[in-house]
């Protein structure tokens, strides 16, 4: 029988890592519970890149290059908006601007952001179960030595560049987990933990008043995101070299030490392996970078093969 | 030395003619005070239809086929929404969207209509002086026989076909003259009635508190929007039937009786010149339908001739 499985999830590898689990799972048997701290007003638009680029992902619609978007896209919509004296530094593209004139359209109409998601996925067929971390609003602040910055002010508008110092997630302690959070991780098997930004993707997600607790309560398999001692796509290698020396799969266990029970990491990183060895946590050695559909399947099943060997061995201890 | 004109104006006929207007003045002497009362909040956006037609049409950027929306668009915005459930009967284009979402955003910012399109103008180099007949919200209702409806539900959504009984400006009594529109009336040699709506585009403006009495302290001169008994485009000569009888420039004479000086009426039209004799309206029967660039500024010409003539005319009397 098909394990139920919540997975965490930010931006593009976590994505990624979703649409392979999809793939292997009947879509009743998996949640994922995506960040939310990343989300922004822009142009009085509410903008949820991860939530987006989860969405368009499993939907089949996202650009399959960049980490974020949608395929096939055009921007005339901002090249009018440029030439307007308009703010284009947060690139938004023609088809993709209707889902945040509807998202912003429908909260104005008070429904809940994890309303307007479900309504979103309905329509474009997705049938796994999406979450937002929570319906109310969070924002994680970059704390660099350059000042504290929003995540998007730092991430799109100053390309990662300030030394980071550490994070806030400001309004977290308002927050509560979506509707159907808790019960989701109360049923799960196993929570997988999506090769995503530790520091600005899922710890946000963990930051959500309950949210640890739940996750700690199951077995917890995480996919490095670091592979050869940097993030494929984003800044989570400059940030761990900022705060804790030197990026790797020990720096990633040791960031999720207590909740974690099994790790997979990958080739690159063999010889490092070692460092994580303990009798607590499991460590499986593969190819972690997701180039194609079938790379994500893979990766996918490994990672549920892990749980399995988990759920197995606390079953016969 | 050239003469000092205010133009009011509708959509796609009062554009065209304004568009002449600016072929044959300089910038300076031409202001043009633009009907608001179409304008609505769509999918949260604000809409300023004539605005945008008048805008469009100076800046060269209008779609040269449709009485609306601009040349060269794209409609990925609309499919996506489309896609989503999103309420897609107003047709937005990738490009025009740019102006309202900047819009939106510019008012929620707080800055007042008239700014906005000031600044919007400026950007896309018209220099002829755009403005709102108000900066507060007016709403144009049509008094049909199925109800009232908001302008741009009767016009879009219903396709005009709704019987009109009558129409009402919605807090016209709250609105002022945009900063600058009585101004320019007071230092204006004569006022153009532009051929739009006289029910739709050109009364509210005239219901502008103060407004009438401004525009009839200068002598006016009209082009009439009703050709061969029917509108060119929209629905007022649908209008001159269900309210007034018979369509025709005499029918728009009377409309304007108090206020009107002068009319230009088109050569099919020619053997209903008669119904209009009167010693204090000059008629000239001209080509009125504006095909081409060449006949807006032909057009424009005349007009300026005509408004010339009775300027003479009151010097010598």
């Amino acid at each position: 029988m098909a394990l139920k499985i919540v997975a965490l999830a930010g931006g593009v590898g976590g994505a990624r890592l979703v649409d392979g689990l999809a793939a292997c799972l009947p879509p009743e048997n998996l949640t994922v519970i995506v960040n939310t701290g990343d989300d922004f007003e822009h142009l009085g638009l509410a903008i949820s890149p991860d939530l987006d680029t989860v969405m368009y992902t499993l939907a089949g619609l996202a650009n399959p290059d960049a980490g974020w978007g949608r395929a096939d896209e055009t921007w005339n919509f901002l090249e009018s908006l440029g030439r307007l004296g308009g703010e284009t530094w947060f690139r938004l593209g023609d088809r993709d601007l209707a889902v945040h004139v509807e998202r912003t359209r429908r909260k104005r109409a008070g429904e809940t952001l994890s309303e307007i998601t479900g309504a979103f996925c309905r329509s474009l067929g997705v049938r796994v179960r999406l979450l937002p971390m929570t319906d109310q609003p969070v924002c994680t602040i970059v704390v660099t030595t350059e000042g504290d910055l929003p995540f998007q002010e730092y991430f799109v508008a100053r390309g990662c560049c300030p030394v980071v110092r550490g994070f806030r997630f400001e309004a977290i302690e308002r927050a509560r987990p979506a509707p159907g959070v808790l019960e989701a991780l109360r049923a799960a098997d196993a929570v997988v933990l999506c090769p995503s930004n530790p520091f600005v993707s899922l710890d946000p997600i963990l930051a959500v008043p309950g949210m640890r607790a739940a996750v700690q309560s199951r077995p917890v398999v995480a996919v490095s995101p670091i592979v050869g001692g940097r993030a494929l796509k984003g800044p989570a290698g400059k940030m761990f070299g900022e705060l804790v020396a030197r990026p790797g799969p020990a720096a990633v266990a040791a960031h999720y030490a207590e909740i974690l029970r099994a790790i997979v990491i990958d080739r690159q990183d063999q010889d490092r392996a070692a460092e994580l060895s303990s009798d607590s946590l499991a460590v499986l050695v593969s190819d972690t970078v997701m180039r194609s559909r079938a790379d994500r399947r893979r990766l996918a099943g490994e990672v549920l093969g892990l749980a399995e060997l988990i759920l197995q061995s606390e079953g016969t201890a």
